[in-house]
């Protein structure tokens, strides 16, 4: 194990923490060194998460930036937005690297960030220091980077639905309709009433209709990607599993002549170096527990003749592709091990 | 109960079957004296559905039309699609009334549904006699009917999401999408891999997408009420759950002045007289269960100003006003009944 | 309306106390006059259940015993355990009857009582005008009772499963051993991590095992049917289901000659008059959603002639049978009602 | 590749063969060489599965046993009961290494069999041959067997739980009674009605009480670990969830003495050479889905010192160790390699 890289995780107790955990225990290249958090400090984290008590003996600990610097060479922040920007400056001056999993790093426009999330920021500077880890896009600018802003989860399922056809200016990019299904593990680990299975169990609804904080972060990427700033429409609904992302992406095709061949060649071309994404064959949509346990994402590209519109099918594991193992394989990229490094891609099925 | 009229219902078998056996026990205006099949003939209902052996003794019998109209005034076919159609004529000729829940009788145009279908038609004169079951839209044509097409469940979610929007031609007819998403039993008592509990389970996915049938039922409806030709984007998804139907409808607003509190006037103007649709108060958005054993619509109205859209969220019960109970609605208003005679309007939650 | 007795109900914001809502608001001889709670006084029931909004206006109210019981002849309490001992004693001064959902009023001996739930108890007077309102074994104690100690959910199915083989002494009453699974809800609604959906979604575990507190009160009713103190084994499971409880109940038969027949024979005696126990034929298991949103127990009796051990598995819904409905059952014998008075006993399948 | 040994899998269609193709793809020392089938001969087997494609690219051939065996060392066989018995002997003549899967090669008196699965047999040489595949058993008898009956899952969970009991005379033999519980995976992907989602989910029920295949082969072990003739009581049950099997085993001790402690220590004692046995700490009761996706057994043990008795609770991933990855272990013992060769022991949670 001499070669291993130590790492830190803070907020290791949250579904997105423990993910990480998981991963990083198979994971030939680094070593769990440090685990952090507030409310569960000094509480082992096997007497949390038991069934991992046969592989990991470690207790949370206290949140000190330069002491976890002196300990690990990179850190993954997994904590309630706005905590990080507290954080991330202490641990980056200690020369340590930053994959910080919530919102605080996703943004370049920092008054957008201001607007969504009604926190106010003061770290510009360390803010533009940030790469939007969704390694299909940016994974050149990946390579050395010494801070991540993961991509959120519906984010992540949507933006590789729809990159290929904004890169290409194959849409009317004003006519998108993101109507987005997840698994309630998207809520996290949190006591809250319409998250228990009796509430969230037989049943399905949307929520936050118009007003979910993922769109500006979707927008973000699809203005820049097609060179024109732009809304979508994004729905989120809330679905009685436990996890998964399905996105249902609709688009009206500015060429009424493309045909789905056309579209699969052009997706099976733009995705031809990415592992992850998996463009399915004709007719084949894809299920979010395909995805499940492992980092990939699964496309379903559909043309409807009739209405001149593309529907794009994009399904990852909300808690993987959508959080925790995009983070790893960001590490793998920042690092320049291998992109495959310990992440799974094949789930178990049924 | 001497002032109860005889019923029969055929297909009673299957879902749509035993909610219509389950339902019209609890109608205080009918009686079940006719129990149809095919392939479990000779079995006692309760022998299928042991969990109504306390309130039932019928044997299923063979369908023999002239037969069966002698015993009962009124029956309700619960086939596949087609088979309908040999039926109804002799029940008719017979003086019996029909209520119909297959695809057979929705359609005026029956090219559309040799279309879609796939099953060639040859009673257009019986077909002209049907009124097409949505007692919202029709209520006055369904007094005194006697052969009714009981409508999709999906075209029903939908259709009460955007029929006052189509009527007040306050949307754009050709930006119509229907995101919709049903729980398995919509797939009937069928053995098929694809609804096993171990393959539906713990995910989600589309299915049909682009070609499901509902769409031209949903197209003939919407055409004739905006008095134009016009095609919607359908595409509906599977969701682990037993019951339900939520429809998200997308659709681009004529006006962009118009804002939610003048489309929840409009809709609660739309729906004064109509018991079974719950026009729900701003930010409440529907659960399928609240609706789940009764013939409620619940709708919630959504505007985003920012993209010009209204977005709907309707919740039905496929099985009851998706299916069941709406024919008893049906029946009720063509019987001269009080039209919440036997019908729940009150689901057990959760 | 002039006939309407009015009710009130205490606690109502939780399962139970929904439950009730619902249920009473059809129930013919009964008007919901008063709604008290503590964390949600002032909000309208139907902020917090949408669902019901379009058949009920009422606000949460405080608790003040006297006060209530000036508006109300009857009081349901739905509430955490050890409350009702301080709110009954004054409601029952004023005149009001009392059904007590909790445990406070189930134990004869409140010593039993201290011991398992920790909490002490000064009012012997008031538990002695106790019934316990499990009315296939109370019936005859329930007519004109003033005070009902309704049953837990497990004992209820525990109970109905075990009652004919004690009363006719046909096990070792050491034997016996019960087996218990639970949705979800019998948690309560409560914002606890163990019963999130993500936790108890798609997996199964046991919890209290050999120190369950409903452990007590099905000895203590075994013990009286059987005339001996007697122990029972309880272990509770939690099920990734909203509703419903099966008990499977194990017990060493005394005369090895008996027969399923013979057992099925005595059971069908047993509960003749009980319209809400259905003992099923051979071979016929009951599932849980048999039962769901109906006041019914299904029974099956089953022997193992190689072990000489009677097995029964009796299924409840944990928040009617066991808990809402059988509270009005009770209602329906205290006031001479017919015991079937607005209590369903069919569910909607699947 | 050069070191791998080719394999193949009979029956790969399945539950069991889909999860022997999952960890087969991820085991370093063998490749897949060869899938056959009788159904979907002809098809590839990711038409059947998609979310594999991206790693398997074989077509389900024909059943030529002699072909195989040239082709392959070892074959799993995951067929319905009663097949293997013809396939065995051809096998085994040519060489051919054979992992059965189904019940033939489970039992040493064929006559047991005969009765419980109403299947004759004239095998008993090739039965003579075959080791019951049960590691923490039989570790020893594994090691260069060529044909291993693998264990039923129910029989896995269940002898894992009450083997350091037995074996140590702690127990009344004749007291064992084994209330098991399973996901729905565990009948197979067969389109059963009641396996469907819309009608096992939301529920629960027994099945084959006094009467499931699986009691024999749970006998005949005990009975050998016992030193005399006995009969347990099991009971399963099915579970809304997709995979996972609990076992709650009761049983009287001899000893009241016996406190958990002692239990505990002799339990860790048992398993400490058993990677795959976890002895939980006192008060954690495992949850099947700790095991979901892994080879592991989560132990609890419990004792009420009330009625003298010890409960066991073992949760297991039914179609992992309680079919593939526990034949997958069975492999690596046979063939010399380290025992956890290609076998995840660290589930995903949630």
């Amino acid at each position: 194990m001499g070669d291993r890289i130590p790492v830190g995780i803070v907020g290791a107790s949250g579904y997105g923490g423990v993910q990480l955990v998981r991963l990083l225990l198979d994971h030939p290249l680094v070593d769990i060194a440090y685990m952090g958090g507030s409310s569960s400090v000094g509480q082992n984290f096997s007497d949390l998460y038991p069934h991992l008590g046969h592989r990991l003996n470690l207790t949370i600990e206290n949140l000190e930036p330069e002491a976890i610097a002196e300990r690990v060479g990179v850190v993954f922040l997994s904590l309630p937005n706005g905590i990080a920007t507290t954080l991330t400056p202490r641990l980056l001056a200690k020369g340590c690297k930053v994959l910080d999993l919530s919102a605080d790093y996703r943004f370049e426009n920092l008054q957008t960030y201001e607007e969504w999330y009604r926190i106010p920021r003061h770290d510009g500077e360390t803010n533009a220091r940030a790469v939007y880890g969704l390694p299909e896009l940016n994974r050149d600018r990946l390579v050395g980077a010494d801070l991540v802003g993961c991509p959120g989860c519906y984010p992540t399922a949507s933006l590789l639905a729809v990159l290929p056809l904004l890169k290409n200016g194959f849409i009317d990019p004003h006519s998108i309709i993101i109507d987005a299904k997840s698994g309630t593990s998207g809520g996290g680990r949190k006591g809250e009433i319409n998250l228990l299975l009796a509430e969230a169990s037989n049943t399905l609804s949307a929520y936050g209709v118009a007003r979910h904080r993922h769109t500006p972060e979707i927008e973000q990427i699809c203005s820049m990607v097609s060179g024109q700033e732009l809304y979508v429409q994004f729905t989120p609904h809330l679905i009685p599993m436990v996890r998964g992302i399905l996105a249902t992406v609709y688009a009206r095709l500015r060429d009424p002549g493309l045909i789905q061949d056309d579209l699969l060649t052009i997706y099976r071309s733009f995705y031809r170096n990415c592992a992850w994404v998996r463009v399915l064959p004709k007719n084949v949509y894809p299920q979010t527990k395909w995805a499940a346990g492992t980092n990939m994402c699964f496309l379903a590209v559909e043309v409807d003749s009739r209405t001149d519109r593309v529907i794009i099918l994009s399904a990852i594991d909300n808690l993987m592709k959508g959080q925790a193992s995009q983070a790893v394989q960001c590490l793998n990229i920042m690092m320049g091990w291998p992109e495959d490094t310990g992440l799974p891609n094949l789930s178990f099925y049924p």
